[in-house]
């Protein structure tokens, strides 16, 4: 597999120069576009790694599967009150559904949704930002996680759409705390810095029923954990939720900084990362490279046939 | 499994009342509410059934799928030059969405985009209407399966909306035969006249990566299947593409006559029927049906461990 | 005042390269450019024109006020059941705002109201454009005006947007007729060709109280021709109506054919042509020999002091 | 006249039932509702009085017309770089039309304009509250004019509507002070407690080429002041402008107070007050009010023939 995933990144490498980084916080702008790196977590315990799987990133958007976990935690389906599950077929930070729809989010994974589950956390947690970061460092395993204060501080600073946003729900009452509060919190989630092979680790729990191996935790109930892939399958990729079901059909989320982490139900966890992103905001050789992934290794949720490898995969399990 | 999907309908048939049947047209008002049926094409040769599932109703926007098919099979990735495959976020019949976005709509299973797949295939055969007719007829093994005339005549005549959205994308130039035709084409595939039974078998391809058992055909590739899943677990049930991928998770297509077709990867075809509809269009005991039969049978393609049962099916494939 | 004229012509004629003539329909698009007149009727009977203000053009959107004053003529009142004298603030034939406000029209100078009432005139008169070109002969004294019959065969062909609407319209229950019989009527309308002279004098009634001094014959009554007049004040122009209030001040009707209507109540009404038109779809030309013409003659009805000349005038009505 | 305006009053009374007194903060829900004033300015001079003229009130958005000329008066024409003048045809207070148009607010009249100009005039002044509070006691001559900090900060606590929009707009770059400072100074110009005599005097200058009779200053040249009634003529009553236009026909602001200041250029400023408002937020009894006085007295700038009266008072101007 180690070969596999090499060759991948050969494959896709050319791409890096044709995608661009990030440019809305100078802290994510200055981010060097050449890097690529990707692992894989079997769910029989093996780590497969390859180009800059080490090297930690901003995962930006991808701190959203993690504070949507969170809130399932403490408040189950309740959280659904406040927000909905389908997908938005707008921008990610559009506020004109928003405001159509009187300040109701479609999903957790556009900024108008993850702005409510942070309301919702920020409601439990007497420091919301310390909270998350433990709850991720035990998913992953890795006690030094942090989040980049620099770039936290550097996007309160370019806050203004996503207060606009926080505001406008707070005026339908669908938010309840200090909007300042919440966006610094929301912030420090975006600011975590972490590797292919942190991200890779902590997504484990979603492809294994809700159990993180990591951490010995029953993180979700399998039924739970299912929902999330779910709401990941249709709304995880900001408008491309259609294009990664139709190439590579798996449950997934992006972020600006240019991770991507899926879940292969029953098999593994993954995490891409290149720093070079699409017109859509998504990496642009991560999604080739998970693409390559599907058709070679993986295969999609959608297909009828798994490959052999996974097959034998799963039968370790 | 036949008492199980008895069970089932049984558990399912106090909604019968709680629903509406469709009211748009006069031929669709009529139905019966109290009705139910369900199919379940096993891949390994075997049929189950329970209910009315031998009870014919008018399909209406599953036909949508076959009509996508058969584009795809004569023209490929070529179409995706004049549609989409990414969720609307809007209703059905919208036609803001298509004319912010130039008249190209946003996936083939709202009605703009199977408008143009129809009008893709108008171009493409003599008789557009006996084209579909007789593929769908190989398909379900049904050599009787007809077009209700007075259903679609009654749809012509009520074809406004339809009519309205067909003319945008004309401006726009996305449109390229004449109007009425192909809404004559297209209410013909609507009032196609199908029980559970047939939609079961002539989905059974879509689980079997492209190859139909009944025909001894392969209708489309194994990957192109697997596209064609992917386009109906992100857009199949109108604006609850994403409660079926949280209740259910399985690809799906819905229909107003109340039929809803699901693809179980690999294992099963399944179409559920009951005319009674929920707010958004889609069958209402129906849903419940297909949210039991996969906590009970079939799983998710979001869950990591397929039930047992389907394991034992999966092996005989 | 033929000196004022004629000096306000000679100062804008460079403007005729800078803009566009329409381009939607050949029959337009083949249209001289370098062509500019004026023709300004007064109210004590006398008339001054300049440049080529006898030749005739397609009055094409000017139509949409001969239309309306129809059916007030009629139907009074009872016309704003159908339809409302709101600005849009979207572009003159855009869908969106129809679907929301569910197949009412704002105003009837944008593309969706104007329909309704020519729906609303077809609905009472026998032969619809007959009709209206003996009534614009009388207001304009001019027996030979006529519909030009390849234009309006021109715009036929290309109805898609027009033909979207009205079906949508239609789907609404807002739309009484055979939709292509009334598209044929407007079009007839819209290419009623008359001349600046023909148009200014057609426009008098309606800075005199409702009362042709041509015709002879109380065409409105006071009242109703002060309420077109305020219409026209702020729906008048597309989506420069409030640029036209901003800049010159005056009731005002604008067609793609390159004509603006003007009306100075109590005073003048006048016509300004030229083809070349602006990104919004008004003659770019005309709009600043009539912001010139307010500014040195005619005054602004939001000014305080009218000119001494146009005083002069108001005594001797 | 001062019959005349009692016998409007008294007709307009049986409506002060049927309106709602604005809800959105506090402070405004608990005025009452049965009050119902009228003040006309003559530009002779004259001031004539009915009902509760003489009894403060919040002026709300009235203010934005003295918040745009305090910008014109600095700035001229310079502001429309931030903003518009065409009719927004969407609620005073959304956000859908901001964002398609990129934080460019459609004019200075609906919430998101205004704040444009209030960061305009933040921009240019120390203290904009104190500022403004000035400028309107001299239009008004009446030095004990004030702020109502009660209204003022509960408009602040219920900010999030107004913050949202500020926020959107600053996410555009449209936006250069400090949010809150300028939501501060924004309400404090809302919170101006005016009485319809206040008002009235207030509003002379833009009936008098800008030359305000009060203090003797130019406050605005003529062209200035007949554009600020051009605008309000096209803007000036939320999504009531064409009702307005049409059934009144003459340049004005209205306010969520209850107020409505009006313009008859060459003639007269006018303002009637009552807290009872309808559906869009404008005077029941005041809009009904003004249309008698229009029919009866002043006339509309889209009428031929000015009354007889109103002539007279012209003559002695």
């Amino acid at each position: 597999m180690q070969a596999l995933l090499q060759e991948i990144l050969d494959h896709v490498r050319p791409l890096l120069d044709q995608g661009h980084v990030a440019q809305y916080i100078p802290a994510l702008a200055q981010v060097a576009p050449q890097q690529l790196g990707i692992a894989v977590q079997s769910l029989d315990g093996q780590l497969h790694c390859a180009g800059d799987a080490r090297t930690p990133f901003s995962i930006q958007s991808i701190s959203k599967v993690f504070s949507l976990v969170q809130a399932i935690g403490h408040s189950g389906e309740g959280i659904w009150d406040r927000l909905g599950y389908e997908p938005s077929g707008q921008a990610f930070n559009s506020l004109v559904q928003l405001e159509v729809e009187k300040g109701r989010p479609r999903n957790p994974f556009i900024n108008a949704g993850a702005l409510v589950i942070c309301d919702i956390n920020q409601s439990r947690y007497a420091t919301a930002s310390l909270s998350m970061r433990d709850f991720v460092r035990r998913l992953a395993a890795n006690p030094r996680i942090v989040s980049d204060a620099v770039v936290a501080e550097s996007e309160y600073q370019h806050r203004a759409r996503n207060a606009a946003m926080a505001y406008l729900m707070q005026s339908f009452g669908n938010f309840h705390n200090d909007v300042d509060a919440v966006l610094r919190s929301y912030f420090h989630h975006c600011a975590l810095s972490m590797s292919c092979v942190d991200v890779a680790r902590a997504f484990a729990f979603l492809a294994n029923s809700g159990y993180c191996p990591h951490s010995r935790e029953q993180v979700l109930t399998p039924r739970q954990a299912q929902q999330v892939n779910a709401i990941m399958a249709t709304s995880g990729l900001y408008d491309e939720a259609g294009n990664f079901a139709y190439r590579v059909g798996l449950p997934g989320k992006s972020g600006v900084g240019g991770g991507i982490a899926v879940v292969v139900p029953g098999r593994y966890s993954i995490c891409v990362w290149s720093p070079a992103l699409n017109a859509s905001g998504n990496s642009l050789a991560g999604l080739r490279a998970l693409e390559l992934l599907s058709e070679r290794m993986t295969g999609s949720v959608f297909s009828a046939v798994p490959q052999p490898a996974a097959a034998a995969v799963h039968d370790a399990l």
